[in-house]
């Protein structure tokens, strides 16, 4: 976690020259631990500064010289709400902080780098993206899936960029480390600057990001309206999935952000179904009591149950049977079992989630990744993300955040909350 | 459509005891005209109160004595924004107008009348509901199907209700037609009086159902989801199932609310696919043009593909193949025929449009129902339902009601602006 | 009500030119009854044609012809919910179903249309207007107050403008009506056509209003934020304020929308403060028996206690004395005088609600409304507005439109069920 | 930060009859660091204890026997997104984690405590509570203002509470220490644990509160709404005073959460209203240039404008003058000297940000509080709060907490991204 792996060079222009004069400057030995727990301190106290991050923000001495330089950014993967105010942020910040006349939007992600003649890149500033906020989606459009390495660092010296911006998951992540690695080996001065985006929340070192909130908010209505349909009907059960294929945060803290929520089921805790505490047991004994349940389930859980071999979507993605429908199927076949009365509405509204536009505390995280993303790029940065950690935005080189998945912690306070709210483990 | 058909008695307590004291009455008299227009006036001006409904309203005779009078309410068929609206209005008009203590909510619909022992009626009272128009659902809960009309009429006379209250679609309106025949050949004074629920607007003589404009207002959200999809990925597209399976006014209305959509299909105007201006050809025409588009399908559009025999559901509603699953593969089938991408985002989001709660004028047309339910019962109406018609609440007898589903007028107004909007019929 | 009286001339271009093939034309002929009720009718079995309006709708003859003809919008007075829908719908409707290059968008109001050359018209076609709707508010501006007639009248002429959409209230309405007659005094072929916009609900000769119902809706949060306060202190009262300055519209309505409402007042009924049943002594009954209470006040409500000279506003409104500051100054000296405790909270949103974007069925009404409009002015009208009435859209004369305000019937159906579900004039 | 100083006891329950088997425990030796920074963990490299805080969570060991103790909640102060789910959370945990029957409602905060035979205490249990997260403020009432400390204790003495949980901001946590204080004195093993409520933010070592999400979120249609205004007039300006008295938090996040404002101004920064920079001459410039502007300003800004001599309200709280009435008239002023127009449309949408109901990730908070404040207060803790530091939850004694109002820091990244937005500093 050297600093020196991800940065281009450290001369730049000279300091009387930035365009930042004015703002309070953060230094490259500003660090940030990467645990708040004394205890992981004391255990580490021979080298401290192994584990920690370095701190984001606007760097004294500007790399790219302000007013010639050429950024571009793109976006790709699924929708997540907040990637317009991230191309806001990132578009207002590099014209109106460091004097650049537009950016170039790159269409559908790595497609349209790497094909940037047959999908022309949209020019961009403030007036163009003045209102895009207000809407979800991006507006430069997405794609998944793999493009040739070579051909995009082609197309970024033929456009000339000197930063490219790429917002995205895991696989767009890992795209940019191998095209900053190929930058480099070509000895090109073009910085690689990855923004995070994942509404599962399952990015590692960063523990926030940025859509997330959003998406727990947007769970109220669909869950409101599980309950309402449970109700409803006698023995009413409203069974809603929700995304989440390798981590359960959304489905969890949808749990707990609506606390009529009487069942949880995660990636991360297998599903027993059977037996004295399984799940249909517990779920019949309850309706005999309260005449109506709400299920949440995330789209990863319960994987154990399908052996068979997957496929695998255009981006790598891991390709799934489908949870909600097998947990619908096996309750109406243990109704039957025991001749019992169920009434199920099934709920799947993952793309309603993720395309609203980001709200409140959520937006202005989008805001301050894209100005601190700017700001590492224009410092010659490369290579990385911008990270929050204990509560600061941090510089994560690709390697590090690509490395695994983030997950809940079953042990963690996160889920014995859900176990608590929702007795579904107690008898 | 004579009054004294749906009229108990005539007779009632004394004028001086009514418990309406200060309020305006309106008379049996007072009619209003079942079409605006002048040119079906003159049509008919040999005899014009042939083609006119009761206006609803307070009576100045009470049939029912207050104090005394046993009510009971129940909820039927799937969920529609505004039925604890319709409850709490039933109930604080019996209970703070016309001096009840109390009022049975009959659980489960039909199915709970039927079997009243099995499921305890909830006693409702002012306090009870005074909270309940914040929650979308039904605080009784609901069922589909029919039930023995001598069971649930043996019901009335063993609970010793007077009125009831039947709150439901065009099943339960002719449900209610049977019970009240049965109680009139039983010479049971007691009355009958639906309030027709029917997201769909589906059911003649009421120009206005409840839950209708909150469900319009809730396909924004979807259809603003299907928009940024469709834009967020190259030759995107959107497609929207939205609820109608006989009628299209919800399909018309979100196209014209949302004016995002490019495509609108009803049940009243059949699907063309193929052909120089088919839908299938236009379409392509416009993704190669806008790269996007967005398509709302109500779910009873286009049955004409689906030759085979249909089942029916336990309430008779004839159960329809999947247009939405049907366009989606078309579009598939003719892209990869033309060798044109696309990719297509399906939403079906019903169960999240009728389960919220009525919004603001939906909430008080929802109250004026209740309201003038509750003076037609006690004033000694049976058989029928409150419409609203003409700017009016009026008095329409169930016989009436049930006869024809309202459709949308595919020369009229409403569906010739969609026309306009989209353009979906020019070349 | 003579057709004649607004139509600039009967010819126009051949049939067979007309842009709108296809669509089913209205007639002249076509004409709405003004009154739904029966009795209204047999009074008048004279003359039935004099209480009628004419039919809106496209026509088959177009009086200007297509692809040549000039258009200019407006939009004057203060903000409603729908304006940027009115707009749109007009472009559209003049670009795509009449063939119009661009229309022209006037800046500010009158003022930007007597001075043209200052306030330069923005140019609009479908591009400029796709996403306008989103949003609240007018792109184009507004203002308030009187324009010279004359020097508005030789802007259309240097603009060239053959049809002008004027979108305002009475104020509005009249200085187009002032116009249109200049107009017609020089002869000049330039149809003027009002689309009336009152959030107030308060024109006359149309039943309904655009951004009413979104209004209506908007007063969802801050009651409820009324009644959480009120709840929230210790005989707490929850005072809201809402427009309507001389009609009540908004305040029923929002009674009855949200029935946490305990007292409601309006113009139209004068509030009794002391004495028995006056309010003050009732609140202060309720305050003992439930501890809180939510009270909504219309504007114009309770004028009589302020009896010295008003002054007027730029538009000519009267200015009125505040009537809500005036309520808690009123109540808080009750209070004190028996040594009651209040806390009273204090709303006035008005700002707020008349803010936003139109909603579902609203913003329905807004593209109707707009067509009409755009209908009657290329076929050749003038001096007329778009109305709604008895379930049609209908062309009404201004000078009819502009004759009296609408107002509340204290004895119709909105109001009774307003002291139903309030109780306030119950002892 | 000796745990010790606020553990009533460290004996307790044999383990064996925790009501918690199965939950993963949390230790007493379980420390949280106070700062992330590396360069601070140097600075203190002596003593790392001194700068950490008690984790929270739930304790192997159970001080109070479950299914006997006796607990009881309150609220004070404002009201707060959230106050509702927090008082579901802590009865749901006590009743449904640690076996109590029901909890004890204290009314209108410590008003009600000191005088609990006047104010009936509202029993609650998980049925009462079930449904209150869907409204905002708060069932049991609130009150403001200093209540007799030995009065307070009695009343716990005479209802046999043996922990308390009160809910509220400063003033709030100061009465808990003092109560906690004199139980100590007499020696009574009563637990005093306090919720922080501040919907500003600005409560020492807890970098979250509850409700500040919401109302961030909230501030969204408010400032839509002044956008909407100040474009649709000419030189048209929003002005939104929004919640802040010591701390401008929520104006600085409500800035970057909605990048339509222009200005912001907090209680951190003074405001410098004349000179070539001044705010005044930079405003003109910009409407000049744009037409309009939107301001927000907290309500605790520009107090150096105020030298008179300030009262306080019943709880202490400085009375301070109105810095958005005073920027209004200063704007007209300077209008007005340089023969400028303005069109100001002032916002104070106080109780309309603090009334609503917590949403999403704001609620998980809440219920997290909630939970950790029970473990707590059943581990026999007293005199602390649960506060959230280093994405943790913790517990800081009171004594802490109260010692200083936590302030933005103008060198931080928020208020330097607010600058960077705007570019208000900027000439």
């Amino acid at each position: 976690m050297n600093a020196n792996d991800f940065t281009i060079a450290s001369v730049g222009i000279p300091e009387e020259q930035s365009p930042l004069r004015g703002i309070k400057f953060v230094a490259d030995e500003d660090r940030v631990l990467d645990s708040s727990l004394l205890s992981d301190l004391k255990l580490r106290s021979g080298s401290p500064a192994a584990s920690s991050l370095e701190k984001a923000g606007p760097r004294r001495r500007v790399f790219f010289p302000p007013g010639n330089a050429k950024a571009a950014i793109l976006t790709a993967g699924g929708l997540c709400p907040g990637l317009n105010d991230v191309i806001k942020g990132v578009v207002n910040t590099l014209c109106t902080g460091y004097g650049l006349k537009s950016v170039l939007g790159i269409r559908y992600g790595y497609r349209g780098l790497a094909r940037h003649g047959e999908f022309q890149p949209l020019p961009l500033d403030p007036d163009v993206v003045d209102d895009i906020h207000s809407h979800g989606g991006t507006i430069l459009g997405s794609s998944r899936g793999h493009q040739d390495i070579g051909e995009m660092a082609d197309s970024l010296v033929s456009m000339g960029v000197d930063m490219l911006f790429c917002v995205g998951g895991d696989g767009t992540l890992r795209g940019a480390r191998l095209l900053a690695d190929e930058l480099l080996r070509r000895k090109l001065p073009i910085a690689v600057v990855g923004i995070p985006k994942t509404i599962d929340n399952d990015i590692s070192f960063t523990d926030r990001s940025f859509g997330f909130e959003t998406a727990v908010y947007a769970t109220n209505s669909v869950i409101e309206a599980a309950h309402a349909e449970a109700k409803g009907a006698f023995n009413g059960i409203g069974l809603v999935k929700l995304m989440g294929r390798e981590s359960g945060f959304i489905a969890a803290f949808a749990t707990l952000a609506n606390s009529v929520v009487n069942y949880c089921f995660v990636p991360e805790s297998p599903i027993v179904l059977d037996g004295e505490n399984g799940f249909l047991p517990h779920l019949f004994r309850r309706l005999e009591r309260k005449r109506h349940a709400v299920i949440v389930v995330a789209e990863g859980a319960g994987q154990e149950f399908f052996k068979a071999a997957r496929g695998a979507d255009k981006s790598g993605n891991v390709i799934f049977n489908d949870i909600g429908i097998f947990l619908k199927t096996e309750i109406a076949k243990f109704a039957k079992k025991n001749s019992a009365e169920v009434n199920i509405k099934y709920f799947d509204p993952s793309y309603m989630i993720r395309s609203g536009d980001a709200i409140g505390t959520d937006a202005v995280f989008c805001i301050m990744l894209a100005q601190n993303a700017v700001h590492a790029a224009t410092a010659g940065k490369t290579s990385m993300m911008i990270g929050h950690h204990n509560g600061e935005f941090v510089h994560v080189p690709l390697s590090l955040a690509t490395s695994a998945r983030k997950k809940l912690d079953v042990d963690g306070p996160v889920w014995q909350s859900v176990l608590e709210i929702t007795g579904q483990n107690k008898p």
